[in-house]
C-alpha cells in the first residue's frame, strides 16, 4: 500500500474559534465555529453554495452533565490523507481513501472535560465524529443524547422510511421534507414485528434531492459500540437531529474514554452517480482485523426458502405443535415440511448441475412450531435437526457433489439464547462442514426491553461476526441493524438483509417497482445486501389461483438486479423447477459474477433508474444491469468501460416487446451480438423492467 | 426407593367451594376457600390454632388480565405421599418426603382460563404453588404481579433484612413486625452495591416467633424461571404480600403453559429445632437431573482470598491501571499481588500437608484493575492470567501434590459477557484440571436494568449450574440470588454465598455475634452456604494496628461453625501462617467432615444459640458444634445421638475461661475425654463463643 500523507497546515488557535477545511478537489468546504455560548457548530458548502447551514454539535451525558456548550478551542490540526487499499471482496479491486482531515480539540473550561471533533472531507462528502480522549475528568460515561444537527437549506425531496427501532423493512416514501409524516403511512405492509416510531422520525441513510438538482445523503459509518442513529425531522425548518436508539432503561450508550461515536456522513453531489460510486463509508471503517482472509469466498447460492414464502412448503415440521425440544414432544409431521433430506438433495443436485457454490436450508432445526411473536427465550438450540433432516447424510451428499451447505440460524430475536449457544452452534457447523451462516432476528429482542437498533444489539451483531471469524465462518445477517461498512473490518460479514427484501413480494403489498432504484442510494451504502433476486415466476397466482401478490418487476429486471445490487453473496431465489422452464434466461444467473475488479455507475437517479456495469474479479468479462421504476425507459449506453480493442460477445437479456411488470412481466427476449468499447447499445426497459447483459471477450 | 402413594380422597366439588387438608401428623390444617367474589383464599392452623388467617391468592397478568377472582372450583383432589431419597451430598444419608397434597382446579368462567392451586402439607409446614395447565385460553403470559398474602395472627418478632433487589448481604434485624422500617437502617454496612428497596419490604426467608412461642418461617422453594419473592409487610395488619423482583421493563415473569410458580412455604412449629431439621425445601425441588453424580465431591479448601480482605495482598496486579486486556496495556505490578505462582504453591503445600482437597486462587486473571462500580460490560475474559500466575505450572504442581485447584470467575455483574464466554471458560478449566468454580457477581447487572433477584438472573444462575454440569464442574456462586433447594436438582450446585459472609468482619462493621445463630433459620434453609469460617486471627489490628475491625466471635466459635453451617464445600479461610501458630485448634478443621450421614439439631433458638451434631458420611465419627450470640451460655448436651455401646474419644475445643468475642476472642482450651451415648457434656460458651467437638470411635 502507498501512503501519501502530507500535513498541509497545523494551526494553534487563540482568539478565533473558527476553522475551515476543503475537500481534496476544493468543491466542498467545511466551516467549523464555536458560537458565543461555546457551542460547536459546523456548516457545509458545495461549489460555494450552502448545503448544510450552521448546525449544532454536542453530546448530552447522563446525570445532566453535558458536552454541548461552554467549550473553547485549545488546538486544531488539519492533515491530508491519500491511500489505496484492497478489499477482500468488493466492487473494486482497489479503493482510494483520499480526504482532508481537521481535528478540533475542545476544552469545556467549567468542567475540565475535553472533546475532539474530527472532520473528514472527501470529494463526495463530509464525515465527522466526536472523540472523547483519555482524560482525568471523564472516564466512564453514559450518552443520554447526541445533539447533532443537520440544517438543510430547503424543502428537499426525500426518500425515507420511518424511524422504527426494530425494522427497516419498509418501502421508501418519496416526499418533501415538509411532508414527512409517519402517522399517515399505511402500516398494512407485511412487517410482522414493528418497534417504536414517532411522527417525524425517519431512518438514515436518507437520500435527498434539492430543487436545484443537488443530491444529498445523510448516513453514518462504522457503528461500533454505539446505537444506530435515526433522525428527528423538523418539517418546518428542514432541520434534522440525531436520534439514538435507546436501551431497555432509556440510556443510549455506555462508553469509556478513549471513545468515539460513529462517523456522521453527509454526501453531496450534483451527479447522483457519485453517491453510488462513493466508498466513503468503507473508508471510514477500520481495516480488516482478520489476518488470513483466504477462507472468505464469494458465493452464489440456491436454497430451500422461496418455497416457504410462496406457501408450497413450511419451515416447521409439525404444524402448530409446540416442539421446542424434539425430545420432549412427539413430533407429528404435517407433510409440507420443506427442509427434508430428500428435498435438500434435489437442491444440491440442482446447484451442482448449474455451478452454484452453496445451498441454504431453512427450517432444518427444531423450534419452528412455536417460534414467532411470543417473546420466548428458548426457542431454537441450533444443533437439533428435525427427524426428516439428516445432517450427516446431507453433509456427505453435498461434499460428493462439491457443493457447500449454508447453515441457517433463526434466533427469533432471543439474543441471550443465541449468545449462550453460539459456540456450540458454530462448532456444530464446522463439524458438519458449513462455512457460512444466514442468521435471522425476527421478533422482539431478548434481553427484553432492548431494540434491534440499540447499542446492545449493535454490539451483538458485531460480536456474532467477530466470533464467527474465530471459526472461519461467514455471516449473512437478516433483521439485523443495517450495516455501516463494518464488513471492511470483518470481511466475513459477507452480507446482510436489513431492508425490505424480495420476499415481501410473495405475501404482502410487496415492493413497488421503484424500490430497487432507491436501495442503492440508501441501504446499499452501508454494505452488501442479500436481497434474494432471481424470481422468474413473478405472480403468486402460479401457486394458488386466488393469490394476487406478485413481484413488482419484469423477469428481465430480476436478472438485472444481480448487477445493480452489489453483494458477494447472491441467491438465485426461485424454485429449481421454475428455472428449468427458462434455462435460457437462467443462463445469465449462472454466468453473472458476485465479486468484482471494477464498477462503473453508468446512470442513476434515485427512485427512477440505475444502470451499472461491473468487471468480474480477475477476469475480462463484464456484466451490465439496468433497471427502471414503474415507468418504461429508453436509453443508450456507451460501452466505453470495455477494454479498448477487445471484442466481446454480448448476450442481452431484455424485456419482451409488450413486457410490463404487472400486465406481462415474464415476456423477455435474449439476443447475442458482438461489441467493442466503441459500441453503443440502445436499451428499452419496460415499465418495472430491466436489462441484463453479459460481455465475454471473444 | 420406596413409594407409598395412597389416594385417601377424591372430591368433586359442586356447590361447596371449601376444601381442607391435614398434615400427616394431623397437627397442621389447611383450609382452602373461594370467597363470594370467587377469589381463592387459604388459611393455616397449627394444633387447632390459627397461624395464617384467611389470605388471598392470585396472579395478575400483564395487560390487565388477572387470575385473581371470578373463579369456581371444578375439581379437587387430595393425595398422600411418602418416599425416601438419597441426596448426593447432604446432611442426611436419606431424606423422607412425606406430605399430603391437595390440588384445587379452578376455572375463571368469564375468561375460560384455568389455574390450579397445589397445596402440600408436611408435618413441619405448608407449601403451595400456582400451576397454569396447558389450555386453550392461556398459552404465553406475563406475570405482572403475584398477590399471595400471608396474614399473620399477631405482631410477631421477626428476623429480617431489607428487600434489596441486588443484595442479601445484610445483618439481620430483630424487631416486631410493626417495627419493620428499612428507612431507619444504618446503611453504612459495608455493602458496596445496593439495589432498590422500600420502607417496609423485606426478603424471604423471614423467621418469626409469636408471643406464644410459635416459630414461623415464610420462604419459597424451587425458584426456577421466576423471580425471587420478597415480601411487602403491612406493619399494622401484620400481613405480608409477595413482591416479585421485576425485570428491566417492570415485568415480573414470562411464562408459557404449562407453568408453575415456585412453592411458597410456611413452616410452623413450637420447637425451633423442627425448622432447622426440615427438608421441606429440598423435598419441593425436582430430583437430580444429573445421572452420573460420581464426580460431585465434597471439598474442604484453603485459598488466596483472606489475605486480600485483610489488606495484605491485592486481587489486581497493576493498581489502578486499566488493564482489561493484558495484550493492550502494559501491566506494571504493584508488588502486592496475591495470586502469584509462588504464593499459590505455598497454599498448595499447606493444603497437601494438612489434607485439604482444594486451593482457591482469586485475582489470577486479568481485569481486576478496572472491574468495580462502572457497569462495564467487558471486564474479564476468564482465560487470561496475569503475567505472574502460570496456569500450567500451577496445574502441574497441584497435581504433583494431589491437590485440586478451584477456579475463580468474577463476573462483576456482567452476565452477558460471562454467558458469551462461559463455554470457553469452562473448557479452559477442564483443560487445566479444574473441577470446581467459585463465581462472583459483584456489581450492577448487565443486561442493564436487570437485578440480581429478577427472573433473568435466576435463570442465569440456574443456567450456569446446568451448563457446568455438562462439563462436570461444581459451582459455588457468590452474590447470586439465594438458593431455594435447586441443588437437589443440580447437585453440582455445591454451595452459594448469597448472604452476609465472614469477610464483612474484615473491613466493615461486621457480623454481630447473633448472625450465625440466625442464618440457619433463614439463608441456610435454601441450601449450603460458603460462609468461609475458620478465622483464628480475630482482630484486624493484627495486620495494622490502626484497624478496629474484627470477627465478632471467639476462635472456638469459628471452629463450631464448621458444624453449625452445613456446606459440602467449606473453607479454612484464614492465612496458613495463622493456622501454623495454632495447630492444636487447627486440628479440628483438619478433622471435621463436610458431608454427612445424619444430623441432629440438639438446641436452637433464632438469634440466640444453635447446637448441632452430625455423623460423618460413611464413617462412625461425629462432630458437634454449639454457638451462642453475644451472651455467654451454659448448657448440657446428652450424647444420645452416638451409637449406643460404642466408646468415643471426644476432643473438645472450647472457649477459654475468660474468653469473650470482643475482649478476649482467642482464648481457647482443648481437652480430650472418653464418652458414650449415655454421657452428658456441660458446655460453657463465652459471649460470642462456641464449642466444637470431634467424636472418634475408639
Amino acid at each position: 500500500m502507498n501512503y501519501f500523507i502530507a500535513f498541509f497546515s497545523l494551526l494553534f488557535v487563540g482568539i478565533t474559534n473558527g476553522q475551515t477545511l476543503k475537500s481534496p478537489d476544493n468543491q466542498l468546504e467545511l466551516i467549523f465555529e464555536l458560537n458565543q455560548l461555546g457551542k460547536p457548530t459546523y456548516q457545509l458548502k458545495y461549489k460555494n453554495k450552502s448545503v448544510i447551514q450552521p448546525s449544532n454539535l454536542g453530546l448530552v451525558l447522563k446525570n445532566n452533565d453535558n458536552l454541548v456548550d461552554g467549550f473553547e478551542v485549545i488546538n486544531a490540526k488539519a492533515t491530508s490523507f491519500s491511500d489505496k487499499w484492497k478489499p477482500v471482496l468488493g466492487e473494486e479491486k482497489e479503493i482510494l481513501d483520499q480526504h482532508n482531515q481537521l481535528i478540533v480539540e475542545l476544552l469545556q473550561k467549567a468542567t475540565g472535560r475535553k472533546m475532539n471533533l474530527v472532520f473528514r472531507l472527501f470529494n463526495e462528502g463530509l464525515a465527522f465524529r466526536y472523540e472523547i480522549p483519555t482524560q482525568e475528568k471523564l472516564n466512564y460515561f453514559v450518552i443520554a443524547d447526541e445533539e447533532t444537527q443537520f440544517s438543510l437549506t430547503g424543502d428537499h425531496k426525500a426518500f425515507w422510511i420511518p424511524g422504527d427501532y426494530d425494522s427497516q423493512e419498509y418501502s421508501y416514501n418519496e416526499t418533501k421534507l415538509s411532508q414527512i409524516d409517519v402517522d399517515k403511512l399505511d402500516m398494512n405492509n407485511g412487517i410482522g414485528m414493528k418497534g417504536p416510531m414517532a411522527k417525524s422520525r425517519i431512518q438514515s441513510p436518507v437520500m435527498m434531492k434539492s430543487a436545484d438538482g443537488l443530491y444529498l445523503n445523510i448516513f453514518e459509518a462504522a457503528v461500533v459500540n454505539y446505537p444506530i442513529m435515526h433522525l428527528d425531522v423538523y418539517t418546518k425548518s428542514f432541520q434534522m437531529q440525531s436520534h439514538l436508539v435507546p436501551n431497555a432503561i432509556g440510556d443510549k450508550a455506555y462508553l469509556q474514554a478513549p471513545a468515539n461515536t460513529p462517523w456522521r456522513t453527509i454526501m453531496v453531489s450534483d451527479d447522483a452517480r457519485i453517491i453510488l460510486a462513493s466508498k466513503m463509508v468503507l473508508n471510514l471503517n477500520e481495516p480488516s482485523k482478520i489476518e488470513d482472509t483466504s477462507w472468505i469466498k464469494p458465493m452464489k447460492y440456491v436454497g430451500i426458502w422461496w418455497e416457504m414464502h410462496v406457501g408450497k412448503a413450511t419451515w416447521d415440521y409439525a404444524g402448530s405443535q409446540n416442539a421446542q425440544m424434539a425430545q420432549e414432544a412427539e413430533l407429528k409431521p404435517t407433510g409440507k415440511h420443506g427442509a427434508t433430506t430428500e428435498n435438500t438433495k434435489k437442491y444440491i443436485d440442482f446447484a451442482a448441475k448449474h455451478g452454484f457454490d452453496g445451498v441454504l436450508v431453512e427450517g432444518w432445526n427444531v423450534g419452528w412450531e412455536d417460534w414467532f411473536g411470543n417473546w420466548k427465550e428458548n426457542v431454537f438450540d441450533f444443533v437439533t435437526s428435525y427427524p426428516d433432516f439428516n445432517v450427516e447424510e446431507v453433509q456427505k451428499y453435498a461434499a460428493s457433489k462439491g457443493v457447500k451447505m449454508i447453515m441457517h440460524h433463526e434466533t427469533s430475536g432471543s439474543v441471550s439464547n443465541y449468545e449462550r449457544r453460539l459456540d456450540r452452534a458454530f462448532s456444530f457447523m464446522k463439524k458438519h462442514n458449513y462455512d457460512a451462516v444466514k442468521s435471522g432476528y425476527v421478533g422482539k429482542i431478548i434481553p427484553r426491553g432492548e431494540w434491534h437498533d440499540g447499542q446492545t444489539m449493535v454490539n451483538h451483531f458485531n460480536y456474532a461476526v467477530e466470533r464467527a471469524a474465530d471459526y472461519k465462518i461467514m455471516v449473512n445477517s437478516h433483521e439485523s441493524s443495517r450495516p455501516t461498512g463494518y464488513h471492511r473490518t470483518y470481511p466475513n460479514y459477507i452480507a446482510a438483509e436489513a431492508a425490505r427484501g424480495n420476499e415481501f413480494n410473495a405475501w404482502s403489498v410487496g415492493n413497488p417497482p421503484a424500490h430497487e432504484t432507491i436501495l442503492p442510494f440508501t441501504r446499499f451504502l452501508g454494505g452488501p445486501m442479500d436481497y434474494t433476486p432471481g424470481i422468474f415466476e413473478i405472480k403468486m397466482s402460479h401457486y394458488d389461483a386466488t393469490k394476487k401478490e406478485q413481484v413488482h418487476t419484469t423477469l428481465a429486471k430480476q436478472l438485472a438486479l444481480y448487477v445493480t445490487i452489489y453483494s458477494p453473496l447472491q441467491m438465485a431465489a426461485d424454485l429449481p423447477e421454475n428455472y428449468e422452464r427458462h434455462l435460457d434466461a437462467f443462463q445469465f444467473i449462472k454466468d453473472v459474477e458476485v465479486d468484482w475488479d471494477k464498477t462503473e455507475i453508468l446512470e442513476a437517479e434515485p427512485g427512477d433508474y440505475v444502470s451499472i456495469a461491473r468487471k468480474a474479479k480477475g477476469k475480462e468479462s463484464w456484466f451490465l444491469g439496468a433497471i427502471t421504476d414503474e415507468n418504461p425507459r429508453n436509453t443508450e449506453i456507451a460501452l466505453d468501460f470495455l477494454t479498448p480493442g477487445k471484442k466481446y460477445k454480448a448476450t442481452i437479456y431484455q424485456d419482451g416487446k409488450d413486457a410490463h411488470w404487472e400486465k406481462n412481466p415474464k415476456a423477455y427476449s435474449i439476443k447475442t451480438i458482438e461489441v467493442t468499447a466503441k459500441s453503443k447499445l440502445k436499451l428499452n426497459l419496460a415499465a418495472g423492467g430491466g436489462t441484463a447483459i453479459s460481455f465475454f471477450p471473444m
